[in-house]
């Protein structure tokens, strides 16, 4: 039952009319490099965070174009900000805050989108057969070493399209001790 | 079995040498507020680390002064300093590495001593016989709510002069989401 994990940084997924906003029309995303579940990749592309009560410059933008743009931030970026960030899976952005969004091209003020994405693990419909889980099932996952801990409440995700990876966040990660790549213990319940 | 958990942010304690180094002759610390361990308090002081890859400014300085100087960071401050800082109990800073700590009136090369702490629970002999653990026992300490987490390898340190409440730092209380105060749960094993 063993898996491996990520971290994931804060970033920015964009609306195409979000990326024209930013960074000129008729722009289209430059891949920088491919992440781990299939057709996704990071950006040169970057922008500014501008909340109430701090900026975060400099947040790479991940492609490609979405139906609607999402924000996932730590809950310490948040603090930085000054924006409260619900603990949320990706996609769920209703009824969350906004932030100001700043590219070479122009702002966006952001009215929801704002998100710290709750901790999940991407697998293969095949991967969750051999796992004994389900698409949307509550697992446990346990870290090994010096902090190791148990991760409750996270979310399966299971979908032809996903390569098999845990993703927590760099604050969940540091706090495990663990770095990409590393293996974990997924524990069903 | 409940607790207090309480969040460390990066702090420094400093010898008298020091602090007469980075403050001035004859300087002493100056209480800004008492913190929940007897006698212990945060004091007006700020100092700035300065690694190879960064600089953390207005780092507080926690008092009284101690034999050793020694910095109190987490993961995610030691890769911004460019400091590989191991996870080790208060005290334990032989092999460590140093940083520079830049004051108003001079500035420290510290050999050693900056550690990230390992969690831990403080709490007095009564406390500790109600528990029924031991000091230096290693137990677990269970977090509630949507970002639950069970916190493994957990040092019990019991003293009479010791208020019941465990200790984490940033990392660990947001990958937990909890905050200062919150109560958790510890399992004796």
């Amino acid at each position: 039952m063993k898996l491996p994990i990520a971290l994931s940084n804060r970033h920015v997924h964009l609306s195409q009319a979000d990326i024209e906003t930013l960074f000129g029309a008729g722009h289209q995303l430059t891949h920088f490099k491919p992440l781990s579940q299939p057709g996704q990749f990071a950006c040169d592309e970057k922008v500014d965070l501008v909340g109430p009560k701090g900026t975060l410059k400099g947040v790479r933008v991940l492609g490609p174009a979405r139906p609607n743009t999402q924000i996932e931030i730590s809950l310490a970026d948040g603090f930085a900000l000054g924006v409260k960030a619900p603990i949320k899976e990706s996609g769920d952005i209703a009824g969350t805050p906004g932030v100001k969004l700043v590219g070479p091209a122009g702002e966006v003020e952001l009215a929801e989108g704002v998100i710290v994405a709750s901790r999940h693990i991407h697998m293969s419909l095949d991967d969750a057969k051999q796992f004994g889980v389900a698409d949307k099932q509550i697992v446990k996952v346990r870290t090994f070493g010096p902090r190791a801990v148990v991760f409750e409440n996270v979310l399966v995700r299971a979908n032809a399209n996903f390569a098999l990876e845990m993703h927590v966040d760099v604050e969940e990660g540091n706090a495990a001790g663990v770095r990409n790549g590393q293996e974990v213990e997924l524990i069903a319940q």
